[in-house]
Parts: structure tokens; sequence; C-alpha cells
């Protein structure tokens, strides 16, 4: 999985080596940033599969994995528990002290953790944590902040992306395709 | 944050600076132009996160934000009241007349209005106000008669990327931006 | 509006000048070519509203305009009748066949239709008519046999292209546009 | 058609030539990978007409056509039993394990099979079968398994490019283009 790593500077390959929790924002992260309204009252967004598949070995691999969200709605809390992560936190105004709480509660030094995100409430905790990721489309002035900016745009694999790289940061990515592809 | 400002000509930012009132059009500007309609009678839009955050901090700063659409459906109504701009027309013929009606109501001059729209409807309205803008994808005859193209096509964040350039080129980013990380 | 016409070769606004009818396919010309499909068992597809916007325009313009599609479903019925298309014909298995009737019903020449498809089903019809055009997105087989390629892909709005640059071979641009400009 | 085989080198087209069954993924492969939640519960993906529309012309040819998905959806199934191919799998763990079941019921060598996936769960398929194709948008080290990247990304034709390729490798597109060019 040296390719993967090629990709990223030494500097972040050893700000990704030290990470043991994924924390990423839903709306433009997860999605595209599309909410799509509906006459009838429904709501609903659009998930990658891609971005759901890396869970289950992040955690077989002993990640933290979980959301934090400054809206609210049931069908987040549905997608995240179908991906059986870790935590899912909606409506929450200061993320970046959720992000504290979070550490405490997992015993976690903030450089132990990644954080992706994409607007200005996501600020605080991209400039706080170990490795702060951004969506490719994410504004300038936000992405400033962050140590890693995706080549994937919201909605396209924006976590898919992160987990690659530190799973092959960690050397863990090797045993991950492994465990998939020794199937035959 | 005069990145932003740097990406902005002087007469633009000279008009921008003196918005007081930024009205967008829905279809094709907050959306990327697509309706959805199902078998089932529903129609649904998607909207972008990104425009929605930033009414907020738009309204903290005085500004009139407020919507005026050709077309009409309950789900428009539904986020304009969630993002609490302070006006939502639907089913508007006549946009002009509609922009001048409310320049009235709220002893607005035209070029401190800015109005974003995409299409022939609107192209009164983009030539008459302070700061006419309009989406990466507009048909260039429309585009013509409008002061500022933005990056985002339709749906992207095109209000995003407007609201952000009035904040700067008023000075008044580096507030909002610091409501946000002073939360640590 | 000569602006329009600059980008379209000699010929083929000339083939353009002789059109009355504007005939399209609904899946990937009005469409991206997506279809929606839920668990609840409902269809969808996403329209644009560029596309809708210039019906009337054309019809008042007395352009015959309608669609015609390999497969069915109520929604496109819905959405056609709310543009008030003059025609909308559904479950066609042989389009050109379909053409010629609606040439023969209508008292129209085959090259006073303009036909707008994307795949095998529509070449025949492409070939036919006067003007034959298809999305950028087609198969370059089919595009092989069509007279224009427009810029959008399906559901950006490839009617709308098609339907301007028609007006404008047609001198009706500047009009359809002082319909709407004049509103001041 | 040898417009089509133009694009690709001898040997994939002396794998294509040999091919009997194309079998797919779904998320990622016939749709972008997007899943859709709604607070309602329901659950939606999108598909493209395109690749719809080459399962009967394939069949008619007498390719074995079919799906097989790790996940499960009624959409799914619904989808495929209205495309009439001739096997659908879903909640698949071992995609490997079933490409060879399907290859012994259908008598087939796993060198008469293409397989179109996208994820690191058909990286042992896409290594063993006759043809292993990947969507544009396919992580690198899934797609460096694969013999074929398409040009287009999930969601937008992939198994319409491939299957018009292996038509094409095999001799097969003019006739299908024939029977519906001479509906005249």
């Amino acid at each position: 999985m040296e390719n993967i790593l090629l990709h990223y500077p030494e500097d972040l390959r050893r700000k990704a080596a030290r990470i043991r929790a994924i924390v990423f924002d839903v709306d433009g992260v997860l999605t595209d940033g599309g909410i799509i309204y509906s006459n009838s009252g429904d709501e609903a967004k659009r998930f990658h599969v891609r971005d759901g598949a890396i869970i289950r070995p992040l955690k077989e691999e002993g990640f933290i994995t979980g959301a934090i969200t400054g809206r609210s709605s049931e069908l987040v809390e549905y997608r995240m528990n179908e991906l059986k992560v870790d935590f899912c936190f909606q409506a929450v105004k200061n993320k970046f002290s959720k992000i504290r709480e979070i550490a405490e509660r997992h015993s976690l030094e903030l450089d132990e953790i990644c954080y992706i995100g994409d607007d200005m409430i996501d600020m605080a905790s991209l400039e706080a944590v170990g490795l702060g990721a951004v969506p490719a489309d994410t504004p300038n002035y936000v992405a400033d902040v962050a140590d890693l900016i995706t080549k994937a745009k919201g909605g396209e694999g924006v976590l898919r992306e992160v987990a690659d790289f530190v799973l092959a940061a960690q050397g863990k990515m090797q045993k991950v395709l492994e465990s998939f592809t020794s199937r035959k």
C-alpha cells in the first residue's frame, strides 16, 4: 500500500500514524452538502457506500469512529446505527467542546483524533486535533486551517480516503485488504 | 479574509460594500435546477447545507435575506422557514416588480440589494440591483447582464459564495469567523 | 443574440431555421439518465427547471413541443402536463414510426422537426429529422448520427440549449428576451 | 463499430471475445455509490437508463447477466426484476465464492465471466475472472487488480460501456444497432 502513502508528505504521515479515532461531520463530508426536501415533508440525504464500507475494518483495527453534526435528523441516526459507529451526536452547537468530551470519555489525546469537517463550525476542531481533514470543495478559508484536503468532494468518499490514508500510515492496510482477498 | 477579496476587482468590491439585502431565486440558484418528481406525486429539491449555514451570520450582521421564485411548492416554504429568512415570495411572475416592492418596504435603494438569479425571468432584476450575481452554469445571455458569475454552479453553494464576498467586502468576515473559532 | 449563433456552423443554422417542432426523449435528455428507485416502491426522476422554462416561449413563438419515451411512468405524464407540451407518448417501442405519425398529424415535413435523443432506440429518428441533437454524454456511436451534440449533458439543460439555438437561428430570441426584460 | 474497439488494446479485446456472462456489483457500479436515506425510513438508489437498456440486447445475443451485492434492499430486487437479468444475489459476504457457484451452475469457465466491481470485497473476483472491470472513480488499489477501468464513473453507464465493448469485441454490435436502426 505504499502507493497510497506516496501522495502524502512525511509530516502528514507522522500525524496519521498517531490517530486512534476518526470523527466526522455529516453534511458536506459524508454527503455532498445536499439536503433534499419534499412537498410531503420528508427530508433525505445521500451517503456513499464506500464511506460506509470502511467502518467495519476501522473498528476491527481498533479505531473509534463517530459523527458530530450541527443539524439533527432521524435519517442520520438510522444510517449511523446501521454502520455501527461508536457515537453519533446531533444538534451540536459547539463541536470542539464535544470533541474534548469525546477525548476525555475515550482517554484520547487531541492529537490521536482525526476530525473531518467542512465549515466554519468545524474550524476550531480542525485546528486542534491531530489530523484535521476537509473535502476538496470546502471553502478556502476553512480549508486553510486543515492538515489535509481530500481529493474527493463531499459525498464522494471523503471519509474513505482519509481512513485509507490512516490505515496505510499505520501499516494496517495490507491486513485489511487480505481479509477480503483471502476469501477465495 | 483578504484572500477572498483578492478574487474580485475593485469596482465589484465597491458594489458589494453597499449591499444591505441579499435576495435570491430558488431553482438553479439554491438548487442545481433539479426538480425531482416521483410516481407517488411528490416533488423534491436539493438544497446545500453551506448556503443555509450563512443565513444566521448574515442576519446577525444586519442583512435582510429572502427568496423570490417563479414557481411554488410547499418544500420551499418549509426550507425558507427553517432558515428564518425575512421573506419568501413564490409564484412571482414579475420578479423586478417584487424587488422594487421589497426595496420600498425595507427602505432600501436598489443599489443596496444583491440579487442572485439564473434565467430570463431574472434579467431585469440582475441589471437593476447594486450587485447582480449568477451561478457558473447560467446561460451566457443571462450571465451577460450580471455583475458577478460565481465559481459555484447552482446548488453548489452559490448563495454562500456571494454572501462570503459581501461579508468580506464590508470587513465583517473576520468577526463572523471569530464567532465560530472562539468557541474553544 | 448573435453570440449564441457564433457557436454553430452555417449549415446547422440553416437546418435550425426550418424547425417548427421540437420533440424530445425523456430519460438521458430531460434527465441525466437517472431513475431513482426506493424501497417503498416509488420511482423518481430529476428534471431541470431551465428546460421547463423554455416551453412557454417556444409555444408562444408557434413551435410544437412534445415527448416520446420508450419507458412509462406517471411522473413523466405529470411533468409534461405541467409544462403544457403538445403531446407525451410513453412506452413507444418504435420511435421513428411515432415521429412520422406526429409529422402527419401536425402537417410537418421531417426536416421541420428537431428531435433530441440519447440512445440506440433514437438513432433512426436522429438521422431522419431536420435537426437531430444529442446530449454531451451520449455514446459516440449514437452521437455519430446526430447533427448536433449539446454542451450540456443529459439533465443539465439539453432541451434549453437546443431551443435557444433554434430560437436564435430564427431571429426570435430577442423577442423572447424582451418579453421578460421589458417587465420593468 | 471498429471505433469502439480502437480504444482497447489487443489483449483486452481477446479477453472480451471469450466473455459469455456479465456479472456486476450494484452500489458504486450501477449507481454512483449513493444511498439515499430519508426521515420517513425509506431508502433509494439512482440507476442509469442506458445500463438498463443494454440488458435485453445482451440477452438476445446469448449473454448471461446478473447482479451480486453485499448489501440488501427491496429496490435492487425490483430494478433487477424489471431488467429481467438472470440472477440477483443480495447480502453476499463472499462474492468470489458466489462467482464460482454461478460459473458452475451455468457451466462457465472463469475466463468466460466479466465481473464489474468497485471495492475491496470485489478484488478477488476482479482478479480471477476473464475480464475484471472497475468504474473510473474506483480507489486505485482496487483498480490495480482489474483489467479495465471504464471512462464512466459509477452510475454514469459503467455496465453499458463494458457491454458495448464486449459486444463489439465479439462482432455483435452491428447486429444490435441494426435491430434498432432498421425500424424505419
